[in-house]
């Protein structure tokens, strides 16, 4: 029985496989049986209920058992997953072992099977997260020290300025990454917690056995047990939605680097060829930026989500309706979109192709303009910074009204030459001797990021 | 092949079917087809084609004919659904009639038989919304004319306020219907616009016959030739999102009113029950709103997904890479959220519960101090507006503190008896006395409704 | 008393003066006053209250008669803006004419002051954006005239695409606006709406004169009376929203073009040169894009701003707490991000500065294969579509191997040559041929945007 | 000189005046002196610029030596503040020692006196974040013990559940603000971060003085030196703003649950009263909960703001225009909003008003039916799940239909009594019996909350 037509066109573009298999319907199911098992494990452990109910219920705790299309039309009815999902499992149970299914679910309510299920869910996909931060540090972290020399225009406002290098701006994108690194390390356990707490949280239904279960429950899904329930409570959940905002955000910024740079007037760096790939129907010569526009996207999608995330916070008394509802596929799509985003910028740190002459043919489309602050600084310290700034800036509209190289027109200024001599004036307008820290800033994002590994 | 597992858990729950049916892989190809189809009769009928290539191409166009899970794989490397669509296409088509190949997609580009596809998707929406509007407005007219006398509190702050009546607040449900059916008119000739431009949107590849051409596929899709192509201008969509997104809001405004009507402290007013629904795992008494919770769900989701949409629309230059991505699965998702909810909300203007009994004793739960303001009002005229206020505060905290009927503290006041008959106050403390214009909004809303109709 | 330090740095860059004086302490504070005065007039004209005290409370509804820093500190006590108001009004009135204090502000209640006084609020912010729109527009449709003849290289995804022409991407930018002009006009009757109910919404302190009061009101206001109160349905406010969001998204869509037409690598169009403006403290020769940051700025802030709008409403009963308040601040916002992003839009519209040569030199940048296109289609019709695509593919990825002109590349190719002669080869390679529809659709933006002035 | 009206109407009601008083014009341009006095001083520590020329820097780095109005003025044209400010600060040296003037500002480009003076003002803020935190944390971890064995009904979808304990629902409110400190605690060294980097990022126009300037820079402002810098890395700036988001939600969670048990119909807890507050100027009776609105408003409008601040990451190469500019007025307006949110939750923390009374009449709303859990847990030990399940439904449904207590419909069954004896049954439904953990959560959240303060 498949209720509805599939929606996956553009899945193997925008996500990540392996983040599509946790959220999907088999993976939420199995979330929820997963925590079920234990429960019973964990209840049998403290003498709750019988061992030999818990074999039953474990055998019966498996996703393929159920029939997701009629789980869907039940779930309309119900009003979240966890009462028809049980209800299936206590029938499932009672077909082999009837005795045994009395013992399901015992004392837990539908909002600890679906937020415990939703933690093992995340956990899967936060594992799979760093694995691929890790990936992609390492890298960008590659790149940055084997394009540490190489100049390039800095650019602000999109307007040439001094020079930087290639290195310096990889750097960049992996400074974000180790950041964001830290950030989940921090949020873990704060994630990483059970969910149980019976009807309305007190647990009241389990009597003095309650606290056990608990602890023995969460030692069985590996998880902490939090300070209470957090039914209501969602900052652990909002929080990873919004460091993975975040790593959107900054994947974001290196697509629009990269496709900015990929420009046919800048044509510095390119996301990797491949067979067809960013082809045009009808401009056979485009490589268009296919796996920047995935940065993109999900830089411009999940801010709208993280939102709704935040919006969802205010949840009345024991267990919100609607602003909980909003968050059963919030979530997982943002977890899918970053990780899509994040296996396509894997493309692109790995495969950039750099065109190293370009770049420095591209530093000479100002006829040395971008240099003019090296020699500014040098005749603010010998004019004052408002005399040597006017006297910059008119031979700068000079060089720019004549079409001339800045070279030349400082090279004919007398108030210019009188301070700077020709070999001065050489050095100042050389790129190369106008890189300041940039190697340093490399060496010191790759050893925090190096750092971050050990 | 079927390259991803399913994710349709709630898709009963927070959609409706028909327009899952529309956005669904089938439905988006299906789209493009319709346009590729249109496009060969368009350009047969102006002679740039042959005719005889017109019935091979319309019998490619099925969406049946071609691998979804194939062309998403495809799709990732093609940066778009249209690129590999029409090369699948072409092979279709020359597995038959290999001559006709030649004539498929001619002139178009990618985005024109994306974005016109889209269009006709969502002329279908619009269509499926439409009918829906005027199906729960006719139901909330109808419930709103049933109980146009039955008063209940009125509450403001969450606070009870002055008496209205529950056809009054059901009026005001309908008149942001009946405005939203407006707004859909409105944006109905902005909306329903062929897109076709090829590569840069000259149409410079169909040469003096790309206006024949335009306007004879506008005419074969039954949608407006705009003035221009509009790739990167999206306002016509992001029209379209946010008029959902207000629908959404009502239907939330809805919601809540309901959520809150049915608390177990007012229990006015409920969704209507049906077997199993909204049935909690441990509370067998149980009724939650099942139903309202997707109409608050959706309220909640919808304003970050309508903010993608605005986001997206600095789209650069004549194509944009991106931003135009963010809207690919955004737009599709506010059309389902926003019937989801819409069937929910007619489940339940059609099967209200009501308790006019319990209205009418929750209207006494302040002993007759939201009536205070009809003695206030009177005294106001006679000893001024802050005497007056001063001395209901008085007399209103009296029967606060002495729990006593607001009538009886009043009647012991001399300088109320001074200015008020007992027969006076009595008429001035009945509900029932003190409904204002609740019955002309009930008829004025009707009646703006049924004008819409003619 | 000004109890708080002034926060407005960046007014002068983001807003227009004339946009923040509407929206300013005195302008709210002169809306509500607008609104009891016409109360007043309208009570008494129909025989509510005495003429004579109609001058006294006129005479007070003034804003520079009250203290904004104490009525600040009274809002946050009272939780809006109208209660102390109306309190401080009374006293003012008190002062000179006593026995009229008492028939100020009768059966209203504050949110029908704060209501009305926004929606007066919002009708002159309505007005300016609607003539800002029009001047824009004219400039707009003046440059595309001008311009529409003008070739660049069209750009998609970032990537030199087949020509198009200034005029017709000016063209591009004025549609929207004429949208958006439709738009606004057709919201007109329903955001332009009395707001007057009452404490609940029934207007039942006014008896049997309620009706003719809220008529005259509106009369006096010159506001359509909606079918009923609706201060919890704020759908009206949500759609001006709304439609000035997408004015804000399609200015940052100008925004964008413009930035990247004036990159460095472009350096096509730029925003008109003013003394000082967009200087940098360190390179005196930059020209930074000052008004397309704005633009940009606006865009990128405006979304969130809607999301709140739409995220407040589903407002509880018959008044809302918290969801209300959110609107407060955050439309007068919008109003303002968006009045100043058109006044620096029609800065650049006016003062537009285009490199006509430079248009053409970067056409070259690709060594003639954006008119690949052109050579294409010819040899589809000829070839069929697949071996035309390929033959052109193969050829352009050795123009770009040898970094030879395709005009040359064609001209050795034997499978070419066979189809095309040299002259129709230079034919189809000369940009000013390949136009497409680019002056038809320039005509049919100004026509749209003459026809919607008349 | 004051170019625009005040626009503070609301400060005093949304923000905490301390805060207004970091993120005014003042305050904006203090920042960004300090930071140009520190780096005078840090330039001449490391022998750059001569000792004496720092005092007259220093002595004209005092905000109240400039004219705001005129400041902003001069933004509009420069595009951002730092360009104005320097050139008035630059006058200002050079009016007292006119040769110290070339020694301002050398080597930083405008966006480090930006950021670093924000940076600056946010160590203020957070400041008076974690002060506010503490003390509101204090104050809830008080009344959760206050409260510890005080039932009341727990509600799940705003239905009657299970009963809490108020003690338990605060500290629910409690254990989210000691993660939120926990996580303010962890963003710190990322967030208290020198920006240094000159025109493009390298610090070039500083030679080989750069670093140790920078060192000696961030030791003059007590900040870190970051790995390199980060003008368009702005995740540091983004996760602040989502922490922010995150204490605004939960506080709106504390906020809504206010309102609703502030419930005419609920009446069991309240907002501290104050002369004045939370009066109607129609309803002199009402306590509308003045501040749960600023907490809920709060709530609703930081998730938009926010999600501006995610929607800015993507900035362009090394210095923005556009997304830069979106957050200079939109991450103070966030922290304004928190700290309005945290003082009007401090006033309801401390002032707390609850009537345990009530609550307990309200435990006996559904006469009986939410202690049916507590029956059916054990009936279901000794009949099964599903049997056990249906009979307490069974009752229940019968206690409604008859309205009777559910003790007594339980009594009258034979299929009951056959398990449960009369005395069982009593104790099975008293509320005082089932409140499980409760006292447990509030311990170990108390624990929690003092263990981070040690």
């Amino acid at each position: 029985m498949n209720p509805r037509p599939g929606n996956q066109l553009f899945d193997a573009y925008f996500t990540a496989p392996a983040m599509r298999d946790i959220f999907c319907d088999r993976g939420r199911v199995q979330g929820m049986l997963d925590f079920e098992a234990a429960l019973a494990r964990a209840e049998a452990a403290v003498g709750l209920i019988p061992p030999v109910a818990v074999a039953p219920i474990e055998a019966a705790c498996q996703a393929e058992r159920y029939d997701f299309a009629a789980l869907a039309e039940a779930i309309a009815v119900a009003g979240n997953s966890a009462i028809p999902l049980v209800k299936a499992l206590g029938k499932v149970i009672a077909s082999g072992v009837p005795e045994a299914e009395r013992f399901v679910h015992l004392g837990a309510t539908s909002q600890d099977a679906m937020d415990t299920g939703l933690v093992l869910q995340l956990r899967d996909a936060l594992g799979l997260i760093e694995d691929d931060l890790a990936r992609l540090a390492d890298s960008l972290a590659h790149q940055a020290l084997r394009y540490a020399d190489t100049p390039l225009a800095g650019r602000t406002w999109l307007q040439h300025a001094t020079p930087v290098t290639l290195g310096m701006k990889i750097a960049g994108w992996l400074g974000a990454l180790t950041r964001h690194r830290q950030r989940l390390q921090e949020l873990k356990p704060r994630l990483l917690c059970l969910q149980f707490g019976g009807a309305s949280g007190t647990l009241a239904a389990l009597g003095n056995k309650a606290l056990p279960v608990a602890e023995a429950l969460a030692d069985q899904l590996k998880l902490k047990l939090p300070e209470q329930p957090w039914h209501t409570q969602r900052d652990r959940l909002v929080e990873f939605a919004s460091v993975l905002g975040m790593i959107a955000g900054s994947l974001g910024k290196l697509g629009r680097d990269v496709s900015l740079l990929m420009q046919t007037e800048a044509a510095e760096v390119f996301e990797p060829s491949a067979p067809g790939k960013g082809g045009s129907s009808t401009m056979p010569h485009k490589r268009n930026p296919v796996g920047a526009a995935v940065l993109i996207g999900a830089a411009t999608r999940v801010p709208g989500l993280v939102s709704t995330m935040f919006a969802g916070m205010p949840q009345e008394h024991e267990r919100s309706l609607g602003l909980w509802h909003a968050e059963w596929e919030t979530l997982p799509e943002i977890c899918c979109l970053v990780s899509g985003a994040l296996r396509q910028a894997q493309v692109i740190a790995e495969g950039l192709e750099v065109d190293a002459a370009r770049m420095r043919r591209n530093l000479d489309l100002t006829q040395g303009l971008v240099l003019a602050e090296a020699v500014s600084i040098v005749l603010a310290q010998r004019l004052g910074r408002d005399t040597a700034h006017h006297l910059l800036e008119t031979c700068c509209k000079r060089a720019v009204a004549e079409q001339r190289q800045l070279r030349d027109v400082l090279g004919d200024d007398p108030q210019v030459t009188a301070e700077l001599s020709a070999d001065e004036l050489d050095r100042l307008l050389d790129p190369a001797h106008y890189l300041g820290q940039a190697r340093v800033w490399v060496a010191r994002a790759v050893a925090e990021h190096q750092q971050f590994k050990c």
